[in-house]
């Protein structure tokens, strides 16, 4: 299981810094811009969790794999761009598997380091969507997470799967399974059949408002 | 006296969850976005005062009534947007209010673990303005508070006179309540009466410079 | 030794202090704007490799120097901005030498606290970019260090060169000297010669693309 685990979360970690990598390229960054770019995508997540749980250093910069395969994702992109550009669905694909496993890994983590569970849900949220944040705002866009199809609340369910096992005792695996589930199926089907959570209704509905101050 | 800082504080909560979440509302973000704007604009700068000084977890991770409280003001903002946009001079004055209990709590916690008082005014100051930093920095905007009323200072006199009295060695609550005064007598009528600290002398002075890169 | 190191500390602290201070000036923020920028600019790389590498409170709030020389230069760039602005050349030299001696202390730092050599050449580099980072996200800039001629490299190279004279146990002094004067020549020769690192291909190739999402 540990093993299934630790190639999952790779892939993860793979995926999540090829959608880095090829944010940098498309905005025209450098080579450093594009390896960047991947390795934040891939790792701020676990390493805002990581710091609000006090678990210095954090792991992706104990772990000498993590940056490994993020720097190596980077590569990929920078060589092959046009080439990833057209797998765009598997690419998807891969994604939601990777929010899972970061969602049910960060759950489980702050979980061994004593938060309460709703709590723990949050940051395994905040472990699977940290990264894409820090991608949008590296590059100045509004985060996609705060728009996009079912992201975080996929994140979220899949996290308070765990933390709900934990507190009713139920097996480890069992729920950490049952979680990545919750999470990819909710994210593939908001996808396939463009879910949305509702906008709120201003003044102002009906046209996307210029940006407010400047 | 102790029941009375909880009530600001989290009335201050609640306050600064409305700006965030009002901003999500008005760029339309998603329900989601809402919550994590509210979250964000309540939470951000007494996280990092938190992570600076050590006290990990942070407390807004830890106490459930911080996130209870801002997540109830997204709600609030979701459901009653327009209603909410009307409220402006209430919602500045609670603004003011929590400015001055943020500042001014976040004073007494940095002294409390250690720091100097000059660092820890400086991190009162945080507490009070890193939540909307982080909210303007989210929607991709100058934050507000680099540009706005005395809104800072306020909060960096506010800090400083608890900085003060504790280096006088006077009582803490004396000092707590002339802080909170400053701070929020200070905004309030920096507000009214439109007061700005000066802008820099360039060699573009006269007109707003256009974005100087991309 | 250790004099020298303090004072090119503080010379890098002043000068990435004045490049944030110049941004923010030129950006027509007011002075409590153009002080943070200059404390941002000149701190926040140091503040988040102490933050990862379990170091808090931060140096740059401990030791009252590091703040007291950034408000200082964010003083005389408020005062004289149009004055700065024509001293380009030094400026530019004077930076290159604070990132080749933030990369260097920052990397010496992070193998104290016990990080694989790769990943404390890593946080050095971050040292000697973060705070250039943040400044520019809190100007809604994309990071220049993300397109900047060899910057972040030139720091990478410096901060390779005191890892991998740890790893061989090479005298600390010498590495250092060695390190820092790669640096700087790195990012020197680069500025002069135009020098840039390669940009991906992509389907789009040839023009800028427009911002993708919004």
């Amino acid at each position: 299981m540990h093993t299934l685990v630790l190639i999952l979360d790779l892939v993860g970690t793979f995926v999540f810094a090829l959608s880095g990598g090829m944010m940098a390229a498309r905005r025209r960054l450098d080579l450093f811009g594009v390896l960047v770019l991947s390795f934040a995508a891939a790792s701020a997540g676990g390493i805002t969790r990581d710091l609000l749980i006090g678990a210095v250093p954090p792991a992706a910069l104990v772990d000498w794999r993590y940056p490994a395969v993020s720097l190596a994702a980077g590569v990929v992109t920078f060589l092959w761009t046009p080439w990833i550009e057209r797998l765009q669905t598997p690419v998807r694909m891969f994604d939601a598997l990777g929010l899972a496993v970061f969602a049910v890994a960060g759950t489980h983590k702050a979980l061994a380091f004593g938060l309460a569970p709703p709590m723990a849900a949050g940051l395994g949220m905040l472990t699977g969507i940290g990264g894409g944040m820090l991608r949008d705002l590296l590059m100045t866009e509004v985060p996609l997470v705060l728009r996009a199809e079912l992201y975080a609340v996929a994140a979220l369910a899949g996290a308070f799967v765990v933390a709900a096992g934990d507190t009713l005792g139920l097996h480890d695996t069992a729920t950490a399974v049952a979680g990545a589930l919750v999470c990819f199926g909710l994210r593939m089907t908001a996808l396939r059949l463009g879910w949305h959570l509702p906008v709120a209704l201003t003044s102002r509905n009906g046209r996307i408002p210029p940006r407010d101050r400047r």
